[in-house]
């Protein structure tokens, strides 16, 4: 009998792996971080023996989900400032932010994020916003799998420290993660309409560097294609690619409003693009081309989008929007097949961000970042068709436990490393003070203008 | 003292009444079915004595949320034929009912709906499915508020039993719930391309005489409507009209193709609509003009539509597709505010269906059909604005406790008065027959065309 740490029996399980095995009453072994064996019950119980066994009780077995765009830091503003038009909206948001962005505020806003996006089974996150050093410390610590890394916004009024001093911030928090188990760095240039020219080479120039993603909003708004058309004479992806930075390493966020033969540009150069479906619709920007960008090659990942906008991180219902809403779109009801869209925040998007190798499916050799859904819950019952459930059935209130490299972090639904009532009574309090500086801001403005 | 039966305390109760009525640290008194008092939770405690005390913890009260248009008995059937056409979905699923739409599995369909509502918070529904009776019956017992009737499907090689037997299970149906406190009877013509106009006429005159809804699907697909036109030589609204079945008692399904003066036909006749975004979506119906509906004036109601092909019953998702679809669509991010949504699902939802009288709103004298909702979650952190939590940000996993006319019929996530677990596990040995036998009749249709 080969010693490991931990097995998981009985469940079934959904492994993700390029042949889309599934396994009934199967099971996983695991030693440190990583997955030792995938099969049935009955053969790991004959071939190993561990220091903790976890009785799935039937439940699905699956990857962790990916969130492929997310703003941690925006979970203090969540639902601040509802129902209004998006140019006074980003105004009040950015009061807000200028106020209370502040280190120890980034560090309670991440973890409450991470809290909420374990409990809905997410185990890696894409997340921009600043302090990349408070949220890669805080995943660390939980543990949480996170890409993330310094911000530039060098126009429009949010500009972050400027030049050199940038630059050398930037340079440390890429020393300092090269390498990491948990954290991948990634260069995180806010978008065309809000970073310079020289300012989008600076960051292109170190992910080349250091061999590290670029992630980037693009042609979220027709606003936004309006003004970068006009500024640089080009949309957002001839600007990019103007510029040399469309490639494999280049993850696009929205996508929006993308014409065919960008979409094929983007296929050419092999980048990725996240589709926020939620966070799209309730904005009102409009709604992604799936079919075309599916159809012409561009590996469509999902995504959160901030809770400022979307207003939470459960990726199942963005899953569920990017399942539906495309079908109706096109027509066709046939589109996207349940397993396919499962892929898009699984082993699909693990590919895109470059570490496939590590996560997004099940098998020998990758780390354990595994979700334990329970399927005892009416709106699982019966069940045929296993991919149709999770796409079109299952939700963040399913997941009951949860690995992430290797180690337990939810438990039965409670958390095991974390003290998750003592941080969610944290960040009520801190939105109460929010609240009274929104509301004496208000009053102090209406005064201003009498 | 007055004495009262529960006291709920501490929560923050959203009423939904007309003026909109927020309560920090609220409660409600309850006697017998209805609630006696809404008010401060220091003032109920000064004023009532109760056998039982509820303490919410600072929980959302609200009302039961109203799913206005759903098929349970289809329950057993979901994902059973997933991400195929139209056409052969349909043609399996009746392969499938033909088998098992028995009385005794209707009875564990209805069942398990119902478990699954109560869980999403759901505590009434307009239901639709043949044995009414079994459904009427169930929903009494356990307790649930449903309307529902008999069915009237005449054409189409779907027949229920024809003619006078048919008028003399309706008429038996009708006398029985007449007056019932749970049970709303309704008339169910399954739609204008499925029953002949002289079955339509018939529906109409029994919910005349007994004051009962008449609920139909209606221009849901294309297709459907290109049908009745060539039938008929009229669109399915003027076929109605022609009819005399428009009116302020007539509840229409889907609405996905509507020209703008049939939707200022079914304003002028006061008829209401179910809009169903996450199961036209799913089939590529298309998308319903919410916009315009709600601008003309028609009530507009949400529901899941039936788990065969919308794949659960969860209203929460629902009323976030509907809030923020056609945002996106209208390309007006101030279109459909969260409080509005909300009452598609409370108080607009009653009214329409004629029960504003007894339930929608938390107010003295109306039913108590409530749930409790559970903020202490990182999803629901913090909390600014509650409508658009609930709206945007909150789900069938936060529900607790739920009252159904004054009932507890779940309490801290256990269920009461029915044994959850057993209905759970009889209705996966179910699946197992029932797969089993799709799998037999597809050998066998092959065996046959060989």
């Amino acid at each position: 009998m080969q010693q490991v740490d931990t097995l998981i029996l009985h469940s079934l399980i959904v492994t993700m792996d390029p042949a889309g095995t599934i396994i009934e009453d199967g099971g996983l072994a695991i030693t440190g971080t990583s997955i030792t064996a995938v099969g049935s019950s009955e053969v790991l119980e004959q071939q190993f023996q561990a220091d903790q066994t976890i009785d799935a009780g039937g439940g699905i077995l699956m990857p962790g989900l990916i969130n492929a765009h997310v703003h941690s830091g925006d979970l203090l503003f969540r639902g601040l400032v509802p129902d209004i038009e998006l140019e006074p909206w980003l105004e009040q948001l950015w009061v807000a932010e200028g106020e209370y962005v502040t280190p120890e505020n980034m560090l309670l806003a991440v973890q409450t994020a991470m809290l909420e996006m374990i409990r809905g089974g997410i185990t890696t996150a894409l997340d921009m916003f600043w302090y990349p050093d408070i949220y890669a410390s805080a995943a660390e610590k939980l543990p949480f799998r996170l890409i993330t890394g310094p911000v530039y916004l060098t126009l429009g009024g949010q500009e972050n420290n400027a030049g050199q001093a940038r630059l050398e911030a930037a340079r440390a928090f890429l020393d300092m993660y090269r390498g990491s188990e948990l954290i991948r760095p990634c260069l995180m240039p806010h978008g065309t309409y809000t970073v310079a020219p020289d300012d989008l080479l600076e960051t292109w120039q170190l992910a080349e560097e250091y061999d590290a993603l670029l992630h980037i909003h693009l042609s979220e708004t027709r606003t936004e294609v309006a003004t970068v058309e006009e500024r640089y004479g080009r949309r957002p992806p001839a600007h990019l690619d103007s510029l040399g930075m469309l490639s494999p390493r280049t993850i696009l966020a929205h996508g929006v409003h993308l014409e065919q033969e960008e979409i094929e540009l983007l296929t050419e150069r092999g980048a990725s693009l996240v589709h926020c479906p939620v966070s799209n619709l309730k904005l009102a920007s409009g709604i992604a081309p799936v079919p075309a960008l599916l159809e012409t090659g561009v590996p469509v990942l999902l995504g959160t989008d901030g809770p400022a906008s979307s207003n939470d991180l459960d990726l199942w219902i963005v899953l569920r929007f990017a399942a539906t809403l495309h079908k109706a779109v096109s027509g066709d009801p046939v589109f996207l097949p349940a397993e396919q869209a499962l892929r898009m925040v699984t082993s699909t998007a693990a590919e895109a961000l470059g570490i496939g190798h590590l996560v997004g499916s099940l098998e020998p050799g990758k780390r354990a970042d595994v979700i334990l859904i329970d399927t005892k819950k009416p709106h699982l019952t019966p069940l045929y068709n296993v991919y149709s459930h999770l796409v079109y059935a299952a939700g963040r209130g399913d997941i009951e436990t949860v690995l992430i490299n290797g180690r337990i972090v939810l438990e039965k639904g409670k958390f095991t490393t974390i003290d998750e009532a003592g941080i969610i009574a944290e960040v009520h309090e801190l939105g109460k003070n929010i609240a009274a500086f929104m509301a004496a801001q208000k009053t102090g403005s209406r005064q201003r203008t009498q």
